[in-house]
């Protein structure tokens, strides 16, 4: 007998589908299924609620984009604040950063730092980093609660259907700008342009009126639907090209896959249908 | 009763899928079978031997690219020849362009075309345009024997299996070179670095021997494998960001829903796999 398993992110018109080797790990946590499975051409894969995450072989693009702009264009990011990012990848890149003196992880959901430490070796691999505070709870209340300042603050979410949907809403962002020292940067993925569209336009809406800097950046994300995923940019006071110190990537030895100088800007080269969609 | 009926684009290890509301038209032509589909949120959809080639709603991420950069970067592209092409597309982003004088469009398969005239009017819409001479003849033999020299000449190919596969040889390169003016710019289809990296690698590998400029652009394509998609500039003479006069796009009267200035730099924006791959 042969078994020709697919695993599928199926949404109304468009599936996207790996082909899969073995199911590694399934829990139903108190939050949400949480599915590891081994695929035939991605390295081990991540689902929550049906939603491909990551996998090894791509999340490389994600992470670099959550991660690395915004702690290039910081002057120095010492203090950092993860929200979710349960899988270790954002960690991973954040503490490449040789400033970072100090970075908070709120997850919900210990069961998928579990999954992580057990299935994904090099993403789970800082979580034992001294640097590295990780707390199990709700990132909106924590930010919420918190007379922390950060430098930087990386919404590293699932999305705004299930356990995330708080980390999309204003009050959210509010206290988010609260947290943050009066230099400092937030990060959010916000889905795609092609995709959910209507919540794209809003979130750059209701954060502009937020911060004096809000704006998307569009990158390759080829396990996202579409391959085309976007990111927000929210700052108090560094704009994202015009205050970039390119040296200070040149300077750098971290090596990364995705991003380099010209991929920067490139993130913020939107098509026109993106400029039409946020009404630049 | 009810049918839900998809459409999956299926590789060894991944498969897209989108929802099929009808079969238009499905017919084994002399070269290869070619479907069109209404689908349920793409608008109609043409597939090739299995193999998604557009969706109304995202072609114009391909197509921009595929004409656009190259067209503004050269000074007077008056006389431009497209191979393949047989949906249209790229027939009407050429003609969009005031300076040109006459385009040949050398299609294999005329059921491609009789498909698009039927099923694709916003592609088709240039056929009948008197600048416009198709002819149904093969590619490969065409630059072989013409004695035409071209400003630019547009590659929009299916892929490197099937009909298309001589179109990816050194030879078409060559003599596809010769049916250049000194100044003339090749744009061609060359997959995903994502996909068939060994192909994206050697093509480049292969061009850089016969143009003295022979560079990828990485575009979006939420139709194609991963979202990312690569093309070739082969340029005689021009530089794709060096000659790039801004100024011939601000005063284009051209309407694009992807393709801008920004974009124009993006596309040459190479993530650090990508340069690893062509060794830059």
């Amino acid at each position: 007998m042969k078994i020709d398993s697919w695993i599928f992110e199926a949404h109304d018109d468009m599936k996207h589908g790996y082909k899969v080797k073995d199911i590694l790990y399934h829990q139903q946590s108190k939050y949400q299924e949480v599915v590891v499975l081994e695929t035939e051409g991605y390295g081990k894969a991540l689902y929550l609620d049906g939603l491909l995450m990551l996998t090894e072989k791509h999340e490389f693009f994600y992470h670099d984009v959550i991660v690395h702009p915004a702690m290039f264009v910081h002057k120095n990011p010492e203090y950092v604040l993860i929200i979710g990012g349960g899988d270790g990848g954002s960690l991973r890149e954040v503490l490449k950063h040789k400033e970072v003196k100090k970075v908070d992880m709120v997850e919900i959901d210990e069961k998928v730092v579990e999954a992580s430490k057990k299935f994904f070796p090099t993403l789970s691999v800082e979580f034992d980093n001294p640097k590295a505070n990780i707390m199990f709870d709700d990132g909106i209340k924590f930010v919420k609660e918190t007379n922390n300042k950060y430098d930087i603050i990386i919404v590293d979410s699932s999305d705004p259907i299930g356990p995330a949907e708080g980390l999309f809403n204003e009050d959210f962002y509010r206290n988010a700008y609260k947290s943050l020292k009066e230099d400092g940067i937030i990060v959010s993925q916000v889905e795609s342009p092609l995709f959910y569209e209507k919540f794209f336009k809003a979130h750059f809406e209701m954060n502009r009126k937020i911060f004096p800097i809000a704006m998307p950046m569009i990158g390759f994300e080829p396990d996202y639907p579409y391959g085309m995923w976007g990111y927000s940019f929210l700052s108090r006071k560094y704009h994202p090209l015009n205050d970039f110190n390119e040296d200070k990537v040149i300077n750098s030895d971290i090596k990364t896959r995705y991003y380099n100088i010209e991929v920067h800007k490139a993130l913020f080269a939107y098509p026109n249908f993106v400029r039409d969609l946020i009404g630049e």
